[in-house]
């Protein structure tokens, strides 16, 4: 979650240079933080440097990040007419970069340890698409929902088979895994997820090859983990918000779990982290399919040290 | 939820004139919304007008209301030492005003609907207290949790006796039942709210008459409705993420459970309103011991005309 970012010092020197958007659009520097981040914190996967948003700029709506904000869409995307007028976009063109970086970072790696690839969930990149930018309530979002589900879908299809494509893409470049954040579903009831998003999550997952493993992870889902597996991924990835234990109880032993320690504990002093550590693997149990993450992205005022305190406490206690 | 609020004209009138913290501070005025918003909508119980900050008010940290913000405390409260400095707070004194108000709303209403009492939970209003205003993280709040326990366990000790008391003068000033608003526990792991908040929450209901029923209410709860039965109530009260019947069941027989339609769905066209409350009436099943309401407060943009549409459908779909 957010392996490589602002607060390893070697990242924020780079983007002391760089965009965001121009470090996603440069594969050396891509893969380069990619494999970093590995070698610094000792984990035991990487995930390739990307944005979930990266798919949104080839569509035209003028998607810009701005230092200390979140993201930004220009031309907000509402209407029937708007979703109409988005472009035709071939992910192997318009988002090649990722794919090199893809290939850059596997290279680099030399096969230490996999590569995950990722994309937004189609509700998230719609909700951005839709409020513009970060949001609360989601009430935009919720109002093409209810007041012109026609509009919904159409949004929703087109960024479903976008974003298979651009996954498909990535596996096919050398990503060994791939995971689906839909990291705002957790705003929607369960019979909300249920008729608006997971009709368009499954068409995503049912389109990509078999035998690469999916983690399918949202925020806030303790309401909606039945769903989420319903629409599909091997490996449900799950916030802190919910109890691991419970969670993978009742998502059944046909999925993994991932998670799903608080990213605030970081900010904890060690012998709290380790603690917090030692209560997620034994919720586990020490069971196969429990893949130990934060429940969300590293905060950015994260010493790093705390971070590889994390992975290296994960080692010590899940041998034992 | 937020039963007289601005979505209302008449409220809105009121406050033109008249300031947040002014309202509440004047109980005819107070009074008035509070039936007014019975009258208008149609609804079955009447909640008082006041804020769950007014406790904060009197421990002299600077609560302010600034137009078209959330609450504001302007000394924020993280330290031992600041802990320490809060003065003793008598809620008979200090709050008057909301028992008086609680009188005159008993004595408008003439036995027409029972009145609700209510407060904040002590985390909510710890986590102000200590944020100084609206989080999206709360990490001050963790930080103060998990690094300096002592100092939260003072804090929370504190806040739980002044809240058990102010809800019992409320009790004895006329109201018949009580809610308790920990809104923003949904930040937690089920882990840390059994740890850092269930025993003060525990410590407020325990304190009060046993005859008096208690709605324990918070958003984004789905992983801690186990916990927060634990830590008392008569009534969960249940935000919109979560499927009504799959908490029921999770909860058992032995608590009500309160909710849960997203409040955003009445921003949809009738027909979805009314296909919403259906569905929720339907997951309650007929079972005595459910209370419907939206899974949180009425949004500031919805026509008040939604509001009533909703309490119509409730009594004629119920009714069947």
């Amino acid at each position: 979650m957010r392996q490589a970012g602002r607060y390893l010092p070697e990242y924020r020197a780079l983007r002391s240079r760089l965009g965001l958007l121009e470090l996603c659009k440069t594969p050396e520097a891509a893969a380069q933080v990619t494999v970093l981040a590995v070698e610094k914190l000792g984990v035991d996967a990487a995930i390739i440097f990307a944005d979930i948003l990266l798919l949104a700029e080839p569509l035209g709506v003028g998607l810009a990040f701005h230092r200390g904000e979140g993201p930004r869409i220009l031309r907000p995307v509402r209407t029937r007419e708007e979703v109409a007028r988005l472009p035709a976009v071939d992910p192997q063109d318009a988002l090649a970069f990722v794919f090199d970086a893809i290939r850059l970072a596997r290279r680099a790696l030399g096969g230490r340890v996999p590569l995950i690839g990722f994309a937004g969930g189609p509700f998230t990149v719609a909700s951005y698409l839709i409020e513009g930018g970060p949001s609360r309530d989601f009430l935009r979002t919720k109002k093409v929902m209810y007041s012109d589900p026609e509009t919904w879908d159409a949004l929703m299809t087109r960024l479903a088979d976008l974003t298979a494509r651009y996954l498909a893409g990535q596996i096919a470049s050398g990503a060994e895994a791939v995971q689906l954040f839909d990291s705002w579903i957790g705003c929607l009831s369960p019979h909300a997820y249920r008729r608006f998003v997971l009709p368009y999550t499954r068409r995503v997952l049912a389109a990509l090859p078999p035998d690469v493993p999916v983690i399918h992870f949202g925020t806030g889902t303790a309401g909606l983990l039945e769903a989420m597996r319903d629409a599909g991924g091997d490996v449900i990835g799950l916030d802190w918000r919910v109890e691991l234990g419970a969670a993978w109880q009742r998502l059944g032993d046909r999925v993994a779990v991932q998670g799903n320690l608080d990213p605030a504990v970081l900010l904890a002093p060690p012998e709290e982290i380790r603690a917090g550590v030692r209560a997620i693997l034994e919720a586990a149990g020490g069971r196969p399919g429990h893949i130990f993450n934060l429940g969300h992205g590293v905060l950015p005022m994260t010493p790093w040290e705390r971070v590889r305190l994390v992975v290296d406490a994960v080692h010590e206690l899940s041998q034992r």
